[in-house]
C-alpha cells in the first residue's frame, strides 16, 4: 500500500539541479566517469522519473562568456525542452566559484574588479533566472572565505556581503521581478573556513539587510551535517522565523567531505525528522516550497545509474514522509507529546510584569519531585525507530 | 623583553570562575582529583596570580536551597574578600544545568513548573549578580536541547526561550539593574544538540528579542571548535553587529568533548588571530570587555597545578598580543594586507541605482587576466606563522 | 509477524553490564538523577527484559577497597541471585578509571606505584571473572593516554602496556583459567588523546604480544563512530584476523563526546551493515559471542525508562537481524553482488611468479571499456534502504 | 642566530612530490588557477628552494597510456634533470585513482579486469621506481573503499589486498630491486570510507603479510587529523614496531575534508611533537628517512606562490626542530619528564611469574596518597607552549 503511493506527483514539489543529475562525476583525485548530458536532456528524463522542476546555475545551462546570440538560443531551446516536457524552474542560482577570478571570493573578494564582475554576473543570472520563471534565487558563497585570515578582517567581508546582498535586491526591486532570495551556509570546502558557515549566521546577517524581507535561507542537509548540526533544528528556527525559502536535500556523514549523497542514504533518522517538520504531520504549517535533491549519484554509477539515484531520492522522501504521518497519527505518540500545561503558572511564563515576578516566587515548586518524573523519552524514540523501519 | 611584559594588569581585564579555578576533576569515568576550595580562597590566589576579577554561577557561592540568612552571610563574606584583594565581579551566571529537575531543559523544559523554577531561580540570580556589581549576566543554556526530537517541536522551543530571556530583559531594566546579558552558545553535550547551537543562531535569535539592544554574545573558544567552526569569523561577527559582550577563552581540539583547556594549549594559530582581533592591532577598536578564561587545570594536577595553569592563561594570551601587534607594525605585512581601491569600480559596489547597475556592466573587466594574479597568502601566512614562533 | 519474533532468546546471547543499565544519570555538567540500583535487583529485572547475562567492572559489584569478607559476601548474593534467575556472565573487566590514583594511567602510569596497584587490582578482577564464569576479560585503557605529550614517549607507553597485557596473559595461564582477553581502543574522553585509538592501532598491538593467541579485540561502535570510522570495517578487519573476542553494541553521533545510546537510535544502516555482518547473512560465519549492549539510558528517565531502554535494544537489534536476512535472500540483491569471476584472470592475481607477472603483462585490457560500466551501486543501496524500512 | 640555521641542507632529507608543487589548483567546485609545470622544471626550482629529493607518481611523469617509446624519452630526458641538480628520487608510488577504471578500487576492486590491470600498473611503477633509483615504493589506496557497504563483505577486500601486496613484494624480491613499500592509510575521501583507515589498521594489515619484514607505513599528517587522531602517537607506534619506513607531512584542521596544506600551517603544537619525535630530541633514534612534505599551495596564489610555500614548509620543520632540541636541553622539563624508578616495583612489572604476582600482591600501595600528588603537567605544557612561541 505504502509502496504504490510512491510515485512522485507535482504536489511533492521535487526538483534536482542540472548540475546534480548532470554531475559528471569527477572528484579531487579523479576524472569524469560519465559524459556530459545536454540540458535538455537531463528536463527530458527528470520529467520521465517524476519531477516537478529542474534548478540551474547560470553557467550549468549558458556557458560562461557565450555571446548575448549563444545564450538566447541556447535559452530558447531550454524553454521549449520545460514546455514539452511539462517542467518548471523554481530556483536559479549563479555560479561565482568555479572561474580562476574568484579564487579568493567574489562579493567579499579584496579585488574590486572581482566584486564587480561578481555583481555583474549575479544580475545576469537573476534576468536568467526571471526569464525561466524562477520565484527563488540562491545565493551559495562557494568561495566566500578564507585559509589564511590576516588577509582580511571577516567584519570587512561581511560588509561586502551585506553590501552585494542588498544591491541585488534592489536590482529584483529595480526590475519587477517577482523573485526572492535563499542565502546557503556552508562550514568548510573548498574555502578553508567559509563566512556565515552554518544557517544560524547566515539568518542573522539576513536579520542585518536593509532588504531584509525579501531574503531568506536554503538550508542544506550535507552543510549543516558536515559540522555536526542538527539539520532539524536549524529549519526550525528557520520556519519559525519566516525564512525557510528554500530547502536543499541530500546525505551526509558528519565531520568529513562534503558528499551530497542521495536523500535518505545517511542518517535516516534525521531524514525522518526533517521530512516531518517539512511535511507539518505532528503540527505547523507544511512548508510549501520545493523539494530541491542538491545531491549526484555515485561515482561508480552509469547514468542508468543517475536515474535509479534521482528516483531513490524521491521514493525515500515519500516513504518518510509516510511513515512521519503515521507516527504522529498513533494516539500513544500524541500523548507523550502532549503539551503540559499548568493554568496557575502558564500565565506567568512571558510577558514580564512585577506582578507575575511575584507571583513566580511565590509559588510553591518542590524540585526535588519535579525532577524524579521519567519523561519516557526511551520509549517515545523506541517507538519512533519501529515506525521508522515500518515495523509498527 | 617580551617576557618582562608578561605580568598581567588591571588593563587585561583577565578573569576567571569560580567554577574554573575550582573545578575539582571529576569526570564522566573519574572521581574528584582535588578538594573543593572555598570562594574565598580562589579570590585571595586569582587576586595574587594577577586576575583583574572573578565570575561566578549562583551555586558556585551559595548552595542550592540555601536559606536567606545563610545567603546573605556568604555573600557579605564573599563581598569583604573581593575588598580585602582588589578583585571584581564582572559577570555572573544562573546554574540551570546541575539539578536533576533541570534535566530536560530550563527555560525549554515541557513541564511549566520547570520553567517557572528556572525563570525564578535566574531572578535571584539575576540580583545576586547586581549585588556583586556585574554588568554582564550570561545565559548559557546546558539542558536546552535535546536527545528525542519527536518530544518537542524546536520552533516550540525557541519561542519559549524567547518568551524567558525577553521577561528577565524586562525585570532587569523593572529592578534598575545597569546590566546586559550575554547568551553563550554550545552545539551539543551534555544534551545530543543543543539548540540555538552556536553564534550564528544565538545571533540571530537576539535579532528576535523586544529587548534586542540589551542582549549580546558570549562566544566560547571551545564550543565554536567542536563543531569545527572559526572563532574568529564567529567573534567577528559579533563585532561587526555590536554584539560581543562577553568572551569565553579556552583551548580545544575539534570533532570531541568539550574540553576546557588552557587558552593557547591548543590551535595556536587560531588564538593568535582571537587575540589580535580582541586587540584590534590590526584595525577596528579594542574589544574592551572581560577576557574570561573559561578553562580548568588538568585532572592530573593539584592546586599548584590550578595556578600554573591560570598563569598560564594569562601569559600565553599576553605573549599573542604582543606578537599581534609586531606583526601588524611590519610594513611587509601592512603591504600585503592593504586594502585595493579602485576609483571608477569602488562607488559602484554598494547602495544600488539603475545607473550603478549600467555603468558596471558597462565597464571592461578581463576576468582571465584578474584569475591569473597570485595573491601571496602562502607568503603571509608563513610570515604570520614566523611571528608567532618569534622568529621574526 | 516479524513483530512476534522481536522477543529475545537465549540463542540471542544478548548481555548487559551492571553499569549500563544501573548508570544513575550523572554527566560533567549534572548530579545523577535515578537512585542507585543493587546488582541483584538488575540481575532480576535484566532476566525480566529478556537478556541472557550480565557483565561487570570489579568495582560495580564489589565496592573499592572491601575487605575479603565483605566482598565474598557481596559475590556470593550474586551468584544465588544469577541462579535463581537462570543469567550468566560472560566478560568481566577491571575499572582502572575512577579512582584519582588512576588520573595519569594505570599500565602506561610514569609512577611505578600505580602500574603495580592496576596490576594486582587486574588479577583480582580476573580472580573475580573467572569465579563468575566469565569467559571473556575486557580492558579499556580509560585512562592510558595524554593531554600533554611532551611528558611521556608514546613508544614507552605502548612498552608498558604490552609488558602488562603479556603478565595478565601468563597469569590467567598460570591459574589455568578458560579465559580469553579483548582489548577495547577509543580514540579520547576522558583523556586528551588515548593510546591505540581504534581498533585497528588495538588490533596491530595484539599481533606483537607474546601471547597474541589468547587476545582479540572489543571493538565498540561508539567509540570507532567518535573518530569518524566505519565500524563496520574495524568488525570486518577483526573477523577476517579471527580477533573478534566480543562486542560492544550502542549508538553514537560522529565527532562528540561518548554518548552510548540505545543500540540503534543512531545510524540506523551502520547498525543494520554491522548485524548482517555479526549475523552472518550474507556469507562468513555468524558471530558466536556475546550481543553486549554497552549504552545507557538518557538522563531524562526513571527506572521504567531503563528498562524500556533495554528492550529496545533487543528489539531493535532482531529487527535489524530480520531486515538483513531478507535483504540477502532477495534474488536481485544476491544477483547484484554476485562475485565476478574471470577463469583466465583469476589464477594470476595472487601468489605471484615470474610466469604470472609475464602473462599479466601479456594480456589484453581496456581500461576505457572497464571505466564505462556502471555498477550499480545506487540501486542496491536503495534497495537496501527499503528493506531497512520495512518497505520492501 | 635560529634565524640562519633555517637553510635547508641534504642532510635535512626534503623531499616534494611532482604532484604537490605541481598542482594547478583545480578543487571540486573550480578549475586549475595555475599552468602546467614539466617535471624538470619542477626539480630545477625545488633544488634551488633547498630541496634533497623528489618523489613521483607513475603518471606524474609518464602519462597514462604512453608508448614504451615515448615513456623512456621522458625518463632520460628527467634523469639528466636530476643528474643536473643533484636530487634524488627517494620514493615513487603509483597513481591506482585518477582513470574510471578504478572508480570502484583497484586491488579490491571487484572486476577481476581492474585488479589485474592495477597490478600491472604498480609492477610498471616499480620498474620506474627502480630505475629512478627509489628505496621505498609507496602505496595509497585512494579508491580502496566503498560509499555502499552492502556490495562487498569488507573480508574480501583486505583479502584482496593481502594477496596484491604480496604479490608485489615478491615481485621486488624476484627483480633483485632495493626497494621497500610503504602504505598509507586514509580514513575517507574520495570514497565514503577507505578501508585500512589508520595507520594503526595499516599496521595491523601488514602483520598478517607474508612479506612483512618489507612493509612499512608512511603516516600522513593530514589523513591521521581527518579523523581527529593524534599523528604523534601513530608514528610512535609505528616506529616503536620498527614500521616507520616513510612520512608525509603537512597541515590540516580536524574532521573535514583533505586539505594538504603547508607544514606548520595548523596544529603548531601537534607539528611540534611530531618533529620532536622525528628528531629524536626527546631520545630514540633520530628518524633518518626522508621528510616528504605531502602538500601543496593555496589555490590564491600563483607560481611565485608555490615556491614561496615549498619554502616554509621546510623553514617550519627546521624552526621546529630548533625549539625542541631547545626545549629537550631545558634541565627543568628534563627533570619534570624524568623516569621514576623503583627499584622495589621495576622488577616485579614485566615477565610474569606466581612469585612475582604474589610480590605484588603483598607489597604495602596506597593508592589515596598516590592520587593526590601533583603531576605538573600544566606547568610542563605551559613551558612547551613558550619554547614553541620562543619566549624562552
Amino acid at each position: 500500500m505504502i509502496i504504490d503511493a510512491l510515485q512522485p506527483t507535482a504536489d511533492d514539489r521535487f526538483t534536482f539541479g542540472l548540475w546534480t543529475v548532470g554531475n559528471p562525476g569527477s572528484d579531487p583525485f579523479g576524472l569524469a566517469v560519465r559524459a556530459s548530458m545536454t540540458p535538455t536532456h537531463i528536463v527530458a528524463k527528470l520529467a520521465e522519473c517524476g519531477a516537478w522542476g529542474v534548478n540551474l546555475h547560470d553557467n550549468d545551462l549558458v556557458p560562461f562568456g557565450a555571446s548575448a546570440a549563444e545564450r538566447d538560443a541556447i535559452v530558447s531551446e531550454f524553454k521549449a525542452a520545460l514546455k514539452v516536457h511539462g517542467m518548471v524552474v523554481p530556483m536559479a542560482t549563479t555560479n561565482l566559484f568555479s572561474h580562476p577570478c574568484f579564487k579568493d571570493g567574489a562579493f567579499t573578494a579584496d579585488d574590486p574588479r572581482v566584486r564587480a564582475f561578481a555583481l555583474r554576473k549575479a544580475m545576469d543570472g537573476i534576468d536568467l533566472g526571471a526569464e525561466l520563471g524562477a520565484a527563488t534565487y540562491v545565493f551559495w558563497g562557494g568561495r566566500e572565505g578564507t585559509e589564511v585570515d590576516a588577509s582580511r578582517d571577516p567584519r570587512t567581508a561581511i560588509g561586502r556581503m551585506r553590501d552585494a546582498i542588498d544591491f541585488l535586491c534592489d536590482y529584483v526591486k529595480d526590475r519587477g521581478y517577482a523573485m526572492r532570495f535563499a542565502l546557503e551556509a556552508k562550514p568548510n570546502e573548498p574555502r578553508g573556513d567559509l563566512y556565515l558557515a552554518t544557517t544560524g549566521h547566515m539568518l542573522h546577517f539576513i536579520s542585518t539587510l536593509r532588504n531584509e524581507a525579501m531574503v531568506g535561507v536554503n538550508p542544506e542537509v550535507a552543510h549543516e551535517t558536515m559540522a555536526g548540526l542538527s539539520m532539524t533544528h536549524a529549519v526550525g528556527q528557520a520556519m519559525e522565523a519566516g525564512k525557510l525559502f528554500h530547502i536543499d536535500l541530500n546525505g551526509q556523514k558528519a565531520g568529513r567531505f562534503d558528499q551530497d549523497l542521495r536523500f535518505g542514504s545517511e542518517d535516516l533518522k534525521q531524514a525522518f525528522l526533517l521530512v516531518r517538520l517539512l511535511e507539518g504531520s505532528a503540527g505547523g504549517a507544511r512548508y510549501d516550497g520545493p523539494r530541491h535533491f542538491d545531491a549526484h549519484a555515485y561515482r561508480t554509477e552509469d547514468e542508468d545509474g543517475v536515474w535509479e539515484f534521482a528516483r531513490g531520492c524521491m521514493r525515500t522522501y515519500k516513504l518518510l514522509a509516510a511513515r512521519a504521518a503515521a507516527f504522529d497519527a498513533d494516539p500513544e505518540v500524541q500523548d507523550l507529546i502532549a503539551e503540559r500545561t499548568d493554568p496557575q503558572l502558564d500565565p506567568l511564563l512571558a510577558d514580564y510584569s512585577p506582578q507575575k515576578a511575584a507571583a513566580l516566587r511565590a509559588v510553591t515548586l518542590d524540585p526535588e519531585a519535579i525532577g524524579q518524573r521519567g519523561l519516557q523519552r526511551e520509549r517515545l524514540d523506541q517507538i519512533m525507530t519501529e515506525y521508522l523501519l515500518g515495523a509498527r
